[in-house]
Formats: structure tokens, sequence, C-alpha cells
């Protein structure tokens, strides 16, 4: 991101308006486009707003933008060139299309935490940065050879990885599988990405956990499916549930996330597990168990998968190294029958081509080395001191007024508040104490819940953290 | 891919039924769906035909497979466990879902090309795997400082590499950008995909050059678009013919690839650019400028892109590394407004959450180094005298039969077959003899053109490769 020349003589503003001036003329902002509002703009630049109040007046003396009421600051369109401001009617084109936008919560936070002034993050379901294997990484990309082409990948994904991830998954997770069964992804995001495209149709009804991470996902709403819910108490969904939802809508596929659920934390109880998949194979449904979390599992029990006990073909079995690993790998798996996995890849090849086999020679060096173990053993450790530590923070700061139940695995802490307050309200006042989370609305469940991830702070931010989120919670009551 | 073990004691066909019993036990193939042919399993493990006929006659007497007349081998319904095959009817789910599949003539060549028996490849549009930066790969990944952060990566693409991008295309291609107009993507592919995803709607009309490459791309299908054709000649298009698509149709965005075009290899000429930049400007038609190619320009005359000297803010700009480094980087950029920008990165965090960092912390050293230019100038000369080669085997071979202008720049020679014969007779006939190419009708060109790579395969591979084409061809005639 450009920032002003401090030490220059040059004055700040002047050099944010000559800069707004060259963006406009290279065609960041068009003819007819908006510069971003005085205030954003001050806030990615690191200035005062009133700095940027006078690099737009400067602007407009020129003639080069107009204030709009209302609506900011517009590129003019009659100032640039011979041409008179002939330009595409972008607005119109970015506002048409198929495809959702993230929701709006989501969009907000994302852009506070790009901004990147200092913000503790409970909102991102990610690992902190020192919790990724850094020194794994480095040591490998200097150490291991690379011998992998250059060229197209395999539409399935490099060879070598899904090998290896054949005994991987057998080991840890009691999966068999082959390797032609495996379609690498760039994560459980593309995963759910392709079977939502490739395997429904809109108007197709689908079941998905309440609350859960379905709900934040335009995709749902981008591949015109209909959504229904299935309630998560502390033992996860009820079986039975399915065969209700089937009678009245015709479910045509289920997603499930059964371990360390999003955002719950609950682990759909084991005498369940085997009903649910009778019931799916009676009715003929498939069923998509998105996985990310068994392997934090922070006191080393590993609640069975459904795909390991998936005698009847049904299950769609999502993984991905985001959550146990990093997810700058942007590497993922999903293991589905022959036929599955050919349409997503031959689908996937149209969309991107396929992935970089440069990450995927990458997480196969680290998969197949010790290094994997001493990472995910660290990492356990790691995320149950977080939690530790979180807990004693709420119970100290909002004891009265905030309920949970203590997660065993996954990255985060699901919050009951007491009393009821507005999503949006709670979150600004936390935007503004420098704190970030994640409203329980984004996951489709009803008002008085947050999620609080506690994977992605430092250890030493999560006391402060809380004690800011307490104090904008006690503003709102 | 397994192979059997052909030191072992055991018979070949018992090892492969294991095998295939375990697939399915495993899931790969469920109750119901279908084994490989016989003959595209053994191709595939590499064994005669009738030792797979003796291993399915095996399986069949387990009962675990049956014969369906016609459609195959099925997977028995009844053997498996208690449920008595229940299970979800794949079938159906793969062939419903929106997004359409690849067209059958390119996933047949794409079947034959990865069984990877020696195939003399004249139909990928790619470079061969000599031509790689391999060794500069190699080197920057054991002495280039890895520090970049593993964590889910700016929605826009890592700053670092827009940010070399910026001088990158301004010396290169005379191209002034800024690096938050840059959004960078796994290559042309999704690119072009994000666009159509996100800028249009199913029903809008869209000018394509005929023929080209998008004629191959279900992703217009799948994106519901209509597609009206621009000729393309020797010069290519004629821009007053946008006027008239614009009046019948109401052409909502212009779709072109200006330098050495592909399937032709043709320049737009120059004089018709700013004519073209006009007409675009005039009806306020965005126009997306696919320039893959520019780079490679064999004899160093870089032909202006339309972005260079777009002064309406018009173009949408489409680069990427895949044909003047290596397609395994998947890296490409897109340059257009920053609202444009903004929705599109929005979208994909949506599909796949964005990009690894590692292959973009590459291309990042790769392009910053002097290795970049090293690497160019070898590529350039390699692409020239390949196609010096396959024009020289073409004259004698075929000099009464083929048609062709020779091409300054890209990967490809669009040939014109004086007699016109059927398109998958011919891929058939060249198959048969170890050859592919992409018959000209993928282009939506009309029957009686070819495209031959001569980027893909050796240099001392052209000759016999040529003629084995020229005896498939004249095996029609």
């Amino acid at each position: 991101m450009w920032k002003p020349d401090r030490t220059s003589k040059k004055p700040l503003y002047q050099q944010i308006s000559e800069q707004m001036e060259r963006r406009m003329l290279y065609g960041e902002f068009p003819p007819g486009s908006f510069l971003p509002s005085e205030r954003r703009l001050a806030d990615l630049i690191g200035v005062n707003r009133s700095t940027v109040v006078q690099a737009y007046a400067e602007l407009r003396a020129k003639g080069i933008v107009e204030s709009t009421t209302g609506s900011g600051t517009m590129v003019s369109k009659q100032a640039w060139g011979p041409a008179d401001g002939l330009s595409p009617n972008w607005r119109n084109y970015v506002e048409g299309g198929t495809f959702a936008p993230n929701l709006p919560l989501i969009r907000r936070i994302r852009e506070v935490l790009r901004v990147k002034a200092p913000v503790i993050d409970f909102a991102s379901g990610e690992l902190s940065p020192d919790l990724f294997p850094n020194a794994a990484v480095k040591q490998l990309l200097k150490q291991a050879p690379f011998e992998a082409t250059l060229g197209y990948d395999d539409p399935q994904g490099y060879l070598p990885l899904r090998q290896s991830l054949v005994p991987f998954l057998e080991q840890r997770l009691n999966i068999r599988t082959t390797e032609s069964s495996i379609l690498i992804t760039s994560g459980s995001q593309q995963s759910l990405y392709l079977i939502t495209q490739c395997l429904l149709a809109p108007g197709d009804a689908v079941a998905i956990e309440d609350p859960s991470y379905a709900y934040s996902l335009p995709m749902f709403q981008s591949a015109g499916l209909r959504l229904f819910p299935l309630p998560v108490q502390e033992d996860g969904i009820q079986p039975e549930d399915i065969i209700s939802l089937f009678r009245q809508h015709r479910i045509r596929m289920l997603f499930l996330n059964p371990n360390f659920q999003n955002p719950t934390g609950s682990i759909l109880h084991p005498s369940r597990r085997a009903q649910l998949l009778r019931i799916a194979a009676e009715l003929g449904i498939p069923l998509v168990e998105d996985d990310p979390f068994s392997l934090t599992s922070f006191y080393g029990e590993l609640p069975q998968s459904l795909k390991s006990i998936d005698t009847h073909g049904s299950v769609l079995y999502v993984g991905s190294l985001s959550k146990i690993a990093a997810s700058g790998f942007r590497i993922g798996w999903l293991i589905a029958p022959q036929s599955v996995v050919g349409r997503l890849a031959d689908a996937r090849q149209q969309m991107d081509f396929g992935l970089s086999v440069i990450p995927q020679w990458l997480a196969n060096e680290f998969i197949s080395s010790s290094l994997f173990d001493e990472h995910i053993g660290l990492l356990r450790q790691s995320l149950a001191a977080k939690q530790r530590e979180m807990m004693a923070c709420l119970r100290r700061e909002l004891g009265d007024e905030v309920q949970f139940v203590p997660a065993h695995g996954g990255l985060n802490l699901w919050c009951k508040l007491h009393s009821a307050v507005d999503d949006f309200k709670l979150l600004e006042e936390c935007i503004k104490r420098g704190v970030v989370f994640m409203p329980g609305t984004v996951f489709g469940s009803r008002p008085g819940h947050v999620r609080l991830s506690f994977a992605r702070p430092g250890l030493n931010e999560i006391g402060h953290g809380i004690a800011q989120f307490a104090r904008a919670l006690r503003s709102l009551l």
C-alpha cells in the first residue's frame, strides 16, 4: 500500500493529491467512479482525515473530481481527454453479475482487519502467525529437492501428494481411501464451491447445521440453493430431524461439520453417527462431512469421522491444512467416488485450471516428514492454552453476562450473551475499542451469541481483548 | 497411479482384482457405479486388455460386480454389507449441477494425454517442460528468503508481487497501472471466470472473436451468456462489426486477444486499435483484453496493447505467467478499475479464499530478478526455432494440403486444410498414430482447420509428429 513520504519537503496533502491523480489517470478510478471516502483513505494511508480533505479539495479545484451530495467524491466525466468521459458504467456491471457478494457484516470485519491498525482479532477463524509451521516451511523450501514439473498439473492434483494423503488419513483418522478418490483443492472453501456448482442445481434443497459456517457463505445463495436448518445441540444434530426435512422439502444433500463444529464447538454424539449414516443411506442423500478441525483435538481423543464408518458410500469428505497447519498453503482435499471426483476436476479446469504444483509439492514434503507431528503437538498445546486463557478472562470480566461450553478442539469459543444486544452495534463498539469478533447471526443463530476465536490473537493479547470486548458489551446494556 | 507389481509371484490379474476390490470397498466405486472399461483400465495401468478381462471375471464370480449389456461393469448393489446397496445415486448428481462440463473433444484429448503413453502433443497450448524456468525456480527456492506470512493472503493478492508488476508492466508493455488496480489470479482462466460470474448475468450478450479460444470454454455457457462472433481476418477483427452487433443484440462486453491471437496467431492491425477503443468507449462497452502471448514475440517487436492506449478506461487487461514462463506457477493478473477489482476479489474469497502465498512469493522473486530476462530471451529463440521446424515439416509432408501464415509470437500455428475432413475422425486417426492436435471447430471455426502447437513438443519430436499427422490426414482423403 502506497504511503506518503513523511521525510519529503512536499506537503502530505500534495503528495496525496498527485498520487490520486495518477490512480485516476491509470484507470484505477475511471471517469464517473467514486474515490474512497476521506475517512477511509486516511485510515488506509495513515494520515489525518483533514489532510485527505485538503488533497481532495485540490483535485476539485483542478476540476478532475466533483463532490456529489451524499455519495462522495466522483471522478469527473468531462476532464479526461478528448473522449469527454465516455467509458463503461462500471457500477452497473459491478452490481450485476450472478455471484452474490459477501455478507455486509463480514465485509465490514474484513475491512477493519485489512487496514491493519492494531486490532485484536477474535473474528478470523484462523491460526495466529506464530502457530504456522514457518520454520518447517523455510527448511523444506531450502532443502527439499524440487523435482515437480512446472506444467499444468493433473486435474485431480499432484499425484505424490495424493499418494501421501492415503496413509496420512488412514493412520491419523482411520479413513481408508485411494489416491484416485482424492481431489486436491485449494481448501475446504473450494471443495464446497465445486460441490454446490457441479452436483446441485438452483432450487435444490439442502440441509445445514443451525448455527453453521454455511450460513456465512454466499456460495449457497449464488448457487440458488434452498437451505433448511438442522438445530445443533450440545451433542450435535438429531439425525431424525433429517427424515422430516426430507419428507417436507426433498432434501438433496446434507452439509455437516460433526467434529468441533463451527461455530458451536460441539461434537456429534458417537451414538448418533451410525444412525445418521443409516438415515442418509436409506434416503439416498449424500452427506458432505466438513472436517477441518479433527486433528486439532486438544487432548488427543479423536472423534470418529463419519467417513471412517461410512459403509454405504454416502459421504463426501472435506479436509484441509488451513486450520491444522497454515491457510497460506491453500491445500485441501475432497474424498469422493471416482465419478464425482472426475466431474469436479473437469469443472475446476474451467474455473482456474487447477492448483499450482509448488504449494502442493511443499505440502507433500511437510505431511510426509516428521516436522508435521512436531508441529501438530505444539499446535494442540497452544490452542488449549489459548482457550484456557480466554475462558479465564471471560469468567473474570463477564462471568455474569456470558455463558459457554469449553471446546475440545477447533479454534473457536461459542458464547451466549445473557442480554440481547444488537449485533451491528456491539461490533461497532468493539471496533472503536480495537477488537473484532463474529456475531452469531453471521452463522444463522438467533441474536445474543458471539463466536470468539482464541486461535488468532496472541496468547498475551487475549486478556486485553476480552477486557475491551467486555467494556463494549457493557456500554450497550 | 497404481501399477501391478511384475516381480511378484501373484498373477497380474489377481493383483488387479484385489486392487479393484479395495477401490470399491474404500468408496472410490460405490454400489451402482461403473468400473472403468477394460480397455481404459488396461491403458491406465499398462497391461494387456485380456488381463483386465480376467480380473473383472474374477470380481464377477465373487458377485461384487455385474456386467450390464452396453454400459459396462457395474458395482453390485447387493454385495456390500448389511445395507443392501443403499447409497446415493451419484450419476444423478454428477449429471445435474449448474456448471457445464468440458467439450467432448477436449475431454477426449485430455484423456489421451493423461494416460501418458508416448504421444506427440500438438494439442496443449503450453510450453514444453524444457522451456520452463526450472533452474531459476530451483535456485530461487533454495536461495530467496521466504518472509511471507502463511496466513490467508490479501484478497487482491500478495502485495509485493503487485508492487513488482507495476514497473514490470510499464517497462515491458508500456502499461501504466497501480498496485491497487491489480488482482492476482491463478491465471487467465480464473480472470475470465471471475469476470463472467461477477460482471455479467445470464442472458447477457457478449462478442468474441471467431475463431477464438473463448468457444472452447464452457464457462461462458455455464454463465448463461449469449455469444456473438466477430470474424478474425489476417489483421484481426473489424472494429465496425462491433457497432452492428451492438445494435442488434445489445452487446455488453467484448472479449479480444489482439496480439498473436489464439488460435489464428493474427495481430490486430495497429491502425484499428484506436478505432476499436473509440467504438467501445462510445458504446460504453468494457473490453476484456486477453494478452497471454505479447512477451513471447519472436523477433522482439511488441505490438501495442490496447490497455496501454486506453484513455477511456474501457479495458480490463488479463495477463499471466502461464505462456511466458510456466503454467505451474498458476499466476495471472487482471488490471481493472478499483470497483471491479474489489468486487472480483470479494467473490473469489467465496470460491477458494484466494491464492497460496507460496507461488506468489516465488513469482515475485522471479519477475524481479535478472533470471526473468534471461529466460524470456531463450524462450523467444526456442519458440521461433520450433515454429520454423514445424513449417518446414508441414511444407515437406503436406505442402499440397495445408496452408498457414507464420506466427510472430504465441505458441500455435493455425492451419487451413484444403480438403474438408471430419474433425473427430482425423483426431482418432492421429491418436492411433501417437499424435494429438486441436481441431479448429473447438474454437468455433468452420471445419477444415487445425491448431498445431509447436511449443509443447520437443524440437526433435516435431518432424515425426508432423509425418504421422500427414499420414492420418492422407488416410482420410
